[in-house]
């Protein structure tokens, strides 16, 4: 259990961390931010969020804002917001922090990188969490929340827990829908379903998910895609409530009405940022792949994506002009 | 059979058409060539050719152009070599050329346009050609050959036929290496096992060849659709002399000498024309699929080219800034 007023440390505050360290520090947390590019303007300016949940402002004064670990107090509970691809940092960003019981709640899509922080600091020390979000960081201290909002956490450990459910607890009274996850790895494939298709291939395509959406091509694209995931991670253990062609279904009826959503793969790609390619597409391929899954269309897609990865580019790939 | 000296039509005039019509007309052949956008520039400077056989221009008074069909004389040959995606022409532009025994040899990639010239004119016209080599028209009237050269044509009704070696040996007298095909669907299979990858993925990213084979990723994506093409050839009655391995093998290596080749299909995608994607993946994939072979990487290549192909992207579909 945490302390009724834990002190809380956000690592990595790009939009997720940001965004859900801001709504607890409204709410009277105890909120410490790890800062990088966005520092200065925080310092300066604080937090401003334009937010289908409600806009909000949090002054300087009320952010308390770092952009040096040493300085930072040691956690309760640590925020982990930060790429997936930035995991070689986890044990430099993170041991500062704990104290013997400090939990790390890791909030990020795809899959591996809890298995990394629990060889890092301990499986006991470790929850999972999933921002069903639609959330991009839109300028130093800025943050545009357009549309959902729900946190669902658990246990590396799985099974529900105290701890989980006081986390939640604190979500939800900053205004912050949250459940609980009785398996969080199954709760990882759920979410990989939608992430599959629509970060791969908007990263591919450089395509908001509405264009992906558009054409009959881009559906049987995205469904296929689904359907992948959803026999890998069956053959994972998951179980799900619903058929493949219900499935998709329901999440294009999720995504249709958020319009024109560019993903945070695609985002990556257009910044020339290292895509999160091994926690969003690798490592489901290569579950699906030790367990005897023929998914051959995510790793069609995963080729694809490496290539066009900005971080896996040699210096001698850069694009030039076919002079045929 | 033809006559000795034949009436040739070359309707299509790109870099194949351009190429092979002015190496037939450079050896005193009787050839007549049907031009769109290049008609003035041929009119006035003849045609241009840098190749990698030897370069040679044709005056203009050397070359008989129109731009009109009805001033040309009927032929007895018709060399078709119109993208894959004017099949809709082919009535309009073949049938005033033609006489009761006028044969029609089409110089194209991909599959199902000479099933379609067949029901137009009779499958006793129709011939099928394959050009191996790489050729681009880099301005009006100006042909640039860099490599191979090849072509294998066979008569559509299958079977080596006088008709064909009396052609063959046009070829070849003209400086073009040339083979006669004992079974043309085999090789337009063969050929195909170059095509859909590299012209695909080749347009799908905008990479040329060189770009494709300079990683494991570009290197896997090419050698498994190589290897799903062999497997639907096989099902449709095509034998290979080579494992897929080693086909595979042999490809990459007639391909990494040529180094940054675009396709013509990158090239269409450049330029905004419409893909050949109907006949070099759409068609070979229906055939899989209608003969139960898995080819799921042709499938999502195919569904990925057609989402970025400039004829099949609705007007609502334009690029749209993510304003998230």
């Amino acid at each position: 259990m945490l302390p009724d007023r834990p002190a809380i440390a956000v690592v990595g505050a790009g939009a997720v961390g940001g965004y859900y360290g801001s709504r607890l520090a409204q709410h009277g947390h105890d909120v410490h931010f790890l800062l990088r590019g966005d520092y200065d303007a925080v310092r300066r300016y604080g937090w401003t969020v334009r937010s289908c949940a409600g806009d909000f402002a949090l002054p300087p004064e009320a952010v308390h804002a770092y952009d040096d670990l040493r300085r930072m107090p040691k956690a309760d509970l640590v925020l982990l917001a930060i790429k997936a691809t930035g995991a070689d940092e986890y044990e430099s960003l993170v041991a500062p922090l704990l104290k013997p019981n400090t939990a790390i709640l890791n909030i990020q899509n795809g899959l591996g990188n809890e298995d990394h922080l629990a060889r890092l600091f301990g499986p006991d020390r470790v929850l999972g969490g999933l921002a069903f979000v639609c959330i991009n960081r839109t300028g130093p201290g800025v943050i545009h929340h357009t549309d959902h909002g729900l946190v669902r956490l658990g246990e590396y450990n799985g099974g529900p827990s105290p701890r989980a459910e006081q986390i939640a607890g604190l979500f939800r009274a900053a205004g912050v829908p949250c459940e609980v996850l009785a398996d969080l790895r199954q709760g990882r494939w759920e979410k990989l379903v939608w992430n599959v298709p629509f970060n791969g291939l908007g990263a591919l395509l450089d395509w908001t998910t509405d264009r992906l959406l558009a054409t009959p091509h881009g559906r049987r694209l995205v469904a296929d895609l689904m359907a992948e995931v959803m026999a890998a991670a069956r053959a994972d253990g998951v179980t799900f409530a619903v058929s493949a062609d219900e499935m998709v279904r329901r999440q294009i009826a999720l995504t249709e009405p958020v319009g024109a959503y560019a993903t945070s793969m695609q985002l990556d790609r257009r910044a020339g940022r290292p895509l999160e390619v091994e926690a969003i597409l690798g490592e489901p391929l290569r579950r699906a792949e030790a367990l005897g899954v023929p998914v051959p269309r995510l790793r069609t897609l995963y080729d694809l994506v490496r290539l066009v990865d900005p971080a896996g580019t040699p210096a001698d790939l850069v694009p030039r002009t076919a002079s045929l």
